[in-house]
């Protein structure tokens, strides 16, 4: 039985749900753009110079992280504390790139010793392969490698691969091309496939429990139509990442098989083997130990208890005023980045399967609202689309905005005068402050409201240590706000029934229920 | 002058706004997903059997939609009127595919000849190199091509052709394999071009204004590689879709140009020139003449008075209830479909950058919030990442369903008894059923609300004609709603501030403003 509070049992609740919106007209200033701003680990900087809330109601909001003692539960969980309640497991992601609470050591398993085992063991596999020195079973070296896996398995390796496959091709680290599986539609494993020659293939089956139906219809598939190939030999094409106690666990049809355990959910797996032997292939180990470093830079910021010094607490903050307070039951991700085209889908899954709950951890209604709708887009792209709505739309929602000084690639020449990085800046200078502060205007159609409130996260450049911050300063703030709540951030109660439902609509005879059984059958499923 | 009216000005308002949700354990039977029913043209079938409001309900907003006479609107806008006050411009996207309120004939145009003349130019020119008579500048055929292109230009083509690939690829029409570049972010244009052989390329402009910053210094930076391939002549490998009045326009620069006009909004293009060239190019002209098809047949039963008969109405009826009695803020559009992976991102824009507004037409506020929030993934990937927050979230949101009874791709061996596309489609029943219905447990982590509606479009397979309607039914749906509030669905006036500053910041001297200046220099764009 715990004892936690949620936000509106703290003290300075009452004084934080009365607040109203600060003004960014007053707030929006050169000062704050110098003051309200603090590192975020692995060289990246956060800005909330534009957000509508004021010093004094920040303040008020630190109290009350202190009252729920968020740097403590932050502390107890990275130390091993059963704090997955619902399915009763420790969550260990930080141990998979450091220590920040110390050694977690259980049942003679030090948890840390046993993910960089893991990690030594990959990274040993990832260069026989990328050397030539592990071929496939035709004699072909590996050029391709396709990862088979949906949710956690899928969004966050596929992101964090995009994000840095422009920047190891520049830097000729790229020796093998990724592409992913994840769906059960066979459209996608069959449009994959097409692209790739099978003989130069290697295939990640990615499951922690070894029994995700999708991930496992998938594979077979993918056997059927390795199958047809003259020569080939699949278990020599395909590793498994999957749990020790998993049917996919030292099985004979797989080249090698990587564990991770129950203590690393899905969703915060990307720094695992799940995450770690895709990019270890194709960008290198080293580059995969660099995403480590900036995530483990970014855990230990996030102890901090200086107010100005902790960006993922901070951030957690603000998230929650504009929740709870201002009552905004959305929030969009726009990385000025093309790299980052499908981070805004992690997020999403991250934040909206971490805290789309309605029950608090005491087996209690939440008495407020929970995580928002989070979504988004690349910058400028956004602007082309839906920015129409974020300036001019009904609600004012806020913005969180990421951003990088410096190109992935070399080559940007000047055109009228600025090179594209500059234009692509200076555009989100210009809508950030334009969000801000609006314009007034003779013609109603061209007058903007302002008030609309964004941070910024921005670095250097888009690198595996400033990549492995971002990554984790997001899982650090969804965890913080999980707290906020006094929610279960690290179950997923919510995607049961429908794997039930579905179980019905395919087993013999159909199902019971007359209207599933009707809906089965408008969709040609019985 | 005008003097539409606003839902909220109508007879029926009152009763409509006093309207609770149904329960759909009442509403979601067997009778209802018979009856609830009905074609959206090209074999699309719409269904709200699992929405939550009551036939009666839906019997006022037939009401409200009778006295805002919002089928003679979109008489009128089809007929040539000016519809888009805001620019003083028409509104001519559905005589793209047909001439659904008669001929538009305008100071000697008849528009609907134009638009079909320009598709027979560039199906003649698809057709010479899809069969190798026109090849690139050092004699190579064409084998990939390039979209150039932002919002619009880029979006929904992109949408279009990545819903067809594998459907042409399996018919062996897939010619081309098209690749798109938009962000002004180099990034982007280098990682699409490091992938393509310049001199088997051909490059595709878009931009009817001929003067879009991101369009052009990607046209630069293009122009700029292409200059460093021996014997290549840059003007063989690009041609440009633009207006007629455009710098761009029989430019020598260009191999050819295709021409749209100023009454064909960016977001309502896929259907014009814009898609029209590229789709050509790689699926066939026969393919673009199918989506236009299906395009047309929803059009003309978009123009239906019977209520049932109606689906865009409907549907837009559904939304609007959803928004503005329910007050629910964002919607999901879920296909169940990899080949729709991108046409969330489409319609995202389709939808808040036509109705993402505070203005009514007659340039008063509105009185009532106008378009929600879009987003969406396809299914069943978002059942493993934000369908947590929708089925177990704090607040219920509509949501929108995809789907399709065939694959487009052949191969799909039975694993465990049902093919992939059974357990694809089963899974989407069991969802629309978990959703609406829920279900209660013991332990209340395990129970779930329910009352959480859906609505369903299906079509026996995803092809050109369907694509169509699909496209043409969201099209429709969000002008009808744009009536409904009373607003400019036509113009963006929300995305020229930001273009004002980008010019400040970008300008000898950077800008005035300090805090612009500040966040500028933050972003290393001075």
């Amino acid at each position: 039985m715990n004892t936690y509070k949620a936000l509106d049992d703290c003290a300075s609740w009452p004084a934080i749900a009365g607040t109203q919106p600060a003004s960014l007209k007053t707030l929006l200033t050169e000062a704050a753009i110098r003051k309200r701003r603090m590192s975020a680990g692995g060289g990246l900087e956060y800005c909330y110079a534009a957000m509508d809330l004021a010093d004094d109601t920040l303040a008020l909001l630190y109290d009350a992280a202190a009252e729920l003692d968020l740097l403590g539960q932050y502390r107890s969980l990275a130390g091993g504390a059963v704090m997955n309640q619902g399915e009763k497991r420790m969550v260990l992601h930080h141990l998979l790139r450091g220590e920040p609470a110390g050694p977690v050591v259980k049942d003679g398993r030090d948890y840390h010793a046993f993910y960089e085992k893991e990690r030594a063991r990959f990274s040993a596999f990832a260069r026989a392969v990328r050397e030539g020195k592990l071929r496939g079973s035709t004699g072909k070296p590996f050029s391709r490698v396709v990862q088979i896996g949906i949710g956690g398995s899928d969004l966050g390796p596929r992101a964090l691969y995009l994000a840095l496959e422009q920047w190891a091709r520049e830097r000729k680290l790229l020796t093998l091309r990724a592409s992913f599986i994840s769906n059960v539609d066979p459209d996608d494993a069959n449009g994959v496939l097409a692209d790739l020659d099978p003989e130069s293939t290697l295939f990640i089956l990615v499951s922690k429990s070894g029994t995700t139906q999708e991930t496992l219809a998938n594979e077979a598939l993918v056997l059927a139509r390795l199958s047809s190939v003259p020569g080939l030999k699949s278990s020599a094409h395909m590793v498994a990442v999957t749990s020790e106690t998993s049917p996919l666990a030292n099985n004979p049809s797989y080249l090698d098989s990587f564990y991770i355990d129950d203590f690393i959910g899905g969703r915060y797996s990307a720094t695992s083997a799940v995450g770690g032997v895709i990019l270890s292939l194709c960008l290198g180990p080293e580059a995969f130990a660099g995403i480590l470093e900036g995530a483990a830079e970014a855990d230990v910021l996030a102890l901090s208890a200086e107010p100005g010094k902790n960006a993922a607490l901070t951030d957690a903050l603000i998230g929650v005023f504009q929740r709870n307070v201002l009552l905004r039951p959305s929030t969009a991700v726009l990385p000025y980045s093309q790299a980052l085209s499908r981070f805004p889908a992690h997020l999403q899954q991250l934040d909206m399967e971490s805290n789309g709950k309605q029950l608090r951890r005491d087996g209690k209604a939440l008495r407020m609202a929970s995580g928002p709708v989070v979504f988004g887009e690349p910058g400028t792209n956004g602007q082309h689309s839906f920015f129409q709505l974020l300036h001019q739309g009904s609600d004012p929602l806020p913005l969180q905005f990421i951003a990088f000084r410096k190109n992935q690639t070399g080559f940007d020449p000047a055109f009228e005068g600025s090179t594209a990085r500059r234009k692509l800046n200076a555009n989100l200078a210009a809508q950030i402050v334009a969000f801000a502060l609006g314009k007034d205007d003779a013609d109603p159609n061209k007058r903007f409201p302002g008030g609309r409130p964004s941070t910024l996260l921005v670095a250097d450049e888009l690198d595996p240590r400033s990549l492995g911050a971002l990554l984790a300063h997001y899982e650090n703030k969804v965890m913080f706000q999980g707290f906020c709540w006094n929610l279960n951030s690290f179950d997923q109660e919510g995607v049961q029934l429908g794997k039930v439902l579905t179980k019905q609509v395919l087993a013999d005879g159909g199902p019971k229920d007359p209207a599933l059984s009707a809906m089965a059958s408008l969709l040609g499923a019985l």
